[in-house]
């Protein structure tokens, strides 16, 4: 029998900040759950679009030439090599899509986003 | 300056059944819109996986196997070739993702299903 996967509650499982869980494949894409907090590295993908849907809280996207604020049920395309730098002042849920997970230092995640780690004030 | 989309409000702004609004494009896969109400046909894809991921209500995706019961935040992979035929007793939104809108009769979108109408009760 096939399984279902709710978003929701991988995303409530989550301890660590900016890391990925695969929960699904198909069509060479791959579904992640990740929890945010604060900001990422500024980072761009050169080799793939970014698809950012939020599933709770609210993100700005900080843009090179503007911010974009999305909020629970906002889906965001990245396009490939546009520089990007997510920042939620609260926690925020994500569901992204594409075909390789992210989640590493090239792909913005934070030096201090390890588990139990959280961004410094300010 | 990129684009967000509030799937919610593509998703009720949607007139008809089974059909599917494109809201965005990345890594050779659709982001598409659709509400449903009664039974599609049963289907199958064989070039693609489709995935189902439920934004407000409730669906029933038969399988020839059992039934898999979805609700909101919930997201479900059919693999290809898998026959399957989506039931829903109330009106249900969902974000599809795969390469091509399959709201076509062979993607087991019924003959009902056109601007106005509505499944036959029973």
């Amino acid at each position: 029998m096939i399984q279902k996967t709710s978003v929701g509650t991988v995303a409530k499982s989550l301890t660590e900040y900016w890391s990925q869980r695969v929960v699904a494949e198909a069509n060479g894409n791959l579904f992640k759950v990740a929890k945010g907090l604060g900001a990422t590295s500024w980072h761009a993908h050169h080799d793939q679009e970014e698809t950012f849907l939020v599933l709770d809280g609210a993100l700005t996207v900080q843009l090179r030439d503007g911010d974009v604020h999305l909020e629970a049920g906002d889906l965001l395309v990245i396009p490939r090599g546009v520089e990007h730098c997510p920042l939620a002042s609260e926690d925020v849920f994500l569901l992204l899509i594409g075909p390789d997970v992210t989640s590493t230092a090239a792909g913005g995640k934070p030096a201090w986003s390890v588990e139990g780690g959280r961004p410094t004030p300010g």
